[in-house]
């Protein structure tokens, strides 16, 4: 017996994160950023659109010809070229009473100001169009620099890239991007009782799921997941893995003997590795209490509990952000919380947070989705497969009355 | 001029996806299935956990043996072994009075029912242990079967694998699975202004920021992209290109060249390609009115709007649902929609479907998010760098008032 554990909230277990910082970085390709956080502020070469472009196939004027027209008194404009795809608008300059044909995406004419939809006019000749509506200084053009000025910041440090992140790139003409290095992560199972997926548990034994599934966890987060497998749970053997994994990882995730009894080396092997602090053992929530945090240098350390279902509470709740910090991403850590209904009484014990993995079932009038619990122990696996997500009761509450409003944490591959 | 669009709604859009059906299948390694779409229901060869497990450390007991003990009356019971991790608790067979030490996922004794946590007990010698708490038969035990029956049908086809269910697949022993092929999807750009990202654009032309976004959003969706690039507008080689690229791709994304006007050929081509048959040329929605979908077989080919901003929106509501079809997913298709309110007045013509670019504010109280309308033209990019989805207003609707509930699709890389 190593007594009991010295329970932190779970605010104060991401605050000690403010010790760890962001991994160093490196410069990819454009075509491979995508999802990668970006290490540095992005600011625009140059101007985009590069020129003022048309955003409709008609004919590109000078507004003040078309003020006053209408389809029983039109325009009558002289057309006095065409802007093909590609070539420049600029060489063709309008004088008043002038027009020339013009394309969707392409430059404005020199002197034109504005584009005439080609449904508001008519041909008479192939050197005169009839003008139906007059248009407005600007209607139906994008300017040069209307989407990003010259200097302009547009993507910042720390943000994690989306297609149209990506999409901003390209069309400012950078091709190679310089982002924070994926996170590598060592994955270690503890339990002499534990074997490999692949093998017949004899009597007594069990797969090991932690492994697969904490690594399914990290590359869905980002990260690279070094699965060390299936380690006996005694500390020398503990001791030397650990050591190991942490030489060439900047997390350590160790699944197992984390509770406190006579077999549990999590933390005495954590204490033992050079230079290590242990920052944090036992978290004041339901489920993963036993959880254990350390550190060497910028290097973390996780003891997980060794049931999955509270491993993955914990995977979600701490070591996502974490990844999320070394990742250099600024914003926003950790599952998105969406509003709920708790679908039924839910009773909790005051003292801890409590996170009840839940169903979203969503009504059909678009209201907030009812959140139901899925019953079945901590250890069970199964509950998992069904749940959308965790609905969180705060350590002060007593539970969640039928009907109440609810924080719901929505597992990622829902969306 | 080709005259005007037959515009459908998108419902029936959707609709046109009946006539597509999922790829074919392969089966990999569990360690590479994550993210996967199932293409087989699987049920459990065995059951899981293989044996009834303790879920605390602390005392193998009969339930009955402890009942009406107390802090002042502890029950005295004899401890006649120990269950070592990984061996067989059922080569001990407790007889009334007896109990034997366990630790957490331990295998039950022989003929005990249930296990008394060691913050319960008090160790009077090395045979004899004070119980200060009775446990029911059940208590602290998960029994063997109890996650999933052997027969029990565990994943359904056409889902796709979380962390969680590629651990229930660990735990079964279930090693290879068999999935949906990814979908290849080629993208091409047409448009003679355009040039690659890494090219400086000359007078009238602008870089191409719609292959590297769709190529992303492919990417996003569990597509494998295959950047064609830019192709010139003519006939001929837009006919070349994309019977090409269809001989080797599920579906074929062309953007650019889709509005009515001269230059457009995308309709032409995909009419005479072989065996082709146009689905729709035209949705009720705003932006990405001009969109085409057409098929050959069971390949789709796709106009997309040139706007990246409207292509985008195009590939949300209706490229992402046909990729996840054709990757053989059968439930949740498309965007997750979340209840918001809107947050400031918005006008919306009756007649079409509106997909407004929205950030969302998320309020400290945790009521639902509050959608703030990003304006900017829909050709311009940058809007939708701040936006975190999509707030839709109906056909019918005028528009939204501000504290209006609305629904907001959002953007897959927000969670």
């Amino acid at each position: 017996m190593k007594g009991f554990f010295q329970l932190i909230s779970s605010v104060e277990f991401i605050e000690l994160f403010e010790r760890f910082h962001p991994l160093n970085t490196e410069t990819i390709p454009l075509a491979d950023c995508a999802s990668r956080i970006l290490a540095e502020d992005v600011t625009a070469p140059e101007q985009l659109p590069p020129f003022s472009r048309s955003t409709m196939d008609g004919f590109a004027v000078r507004a003040r010809d078309t003020f006053g027209c209408s389809e029983s008194e039109p325009a009558l404009l002289n057309i006095v070229g065409e802007i093909a795809m590609g070539t420049s608008g600029r060489d063709i300059a309008l004088r008043p009473g002038q027009t020339s044909r013009i394309w969707t995406g392409g430059e404005l004419a020199a002197k034109s100001d504005a584009v005439v939809m080609v449904e508001y006019s008519h041909l008479l000749d192939e050197h005169t169009v009839e003008i139906f509506r007059p248009v407005a200084p600007g209607e139906n053009v994008i300017r040069a620099g209307e989407d990003t000025e010259q200097g302009q910041m547009v993507l910042a440090r720390g943000r994690r890239l989306r297609p149209q992140d990506v999409g901003v790139l390209a069309g400012l003409g950078i091709t190679s991007v310089t982002v924070y290095r994926r996170p590598l992560v060592a994955i270690l199972s503890t339990g002499d009782e534990l074997v490999s997926p692949d093998q017949q548990p004899g009597p007594g034994q069990i797969r090991d799921i932690n492994s697969t599934t904490l690594a399914a966890l990290v590359e869905e987060s980002g990260g690279i997941a070094n699965r060390i497998g299936i380690i006996n749970d005694d500390f020398d053997t503990m001791f030397t893995a650990c050591r190991d994994a942490l030489s060439k990882a900047d997390m350590v995730l160790l699944s197992g003997g984390s509770s406190v009894g006579q077999r549990d080396f999590t933390l005495q092997v954590l204490e033992h590795l050079q230079n290590s602090e242990v920052l944090a053992h036992g978290v004041a929530i339901r489920p993963g209490k036993p959880t254990i945090l350390a550190r060497t240098g910028n290097k973390a350390l996780f003891g997980l509990p060794g049931h999955v279902a509270s491993a993955m509470v914990v995977y979600y709740l701490f070591v996502l952000p974490l990844l999320h910090r070394f990742g250099g991403m600024t914003a926003d850590q950790g599952l998105l919380p969406i509003p709920a209904i708790t679908g039924e009484q839910i009773p909790s014990a005051i003292g801890r947070e409590e996170y009840v993995r839940v169903e979203l079932v969503r009504p059909a009038d678009g209201s907030p989705p009812v959140a139901l619990p899925i019953y079945g122990r901590s250890g069970l696996l199964t509950p998992l497969v069904k749940a959308d997500g965790l609905l969180v009761i705060d350590r002060d509450s007593e539970g969640l009355d039928k009907g109440a409003a609810a924080k719901v944490l929505l597992f990622p591959s829902l969306s």
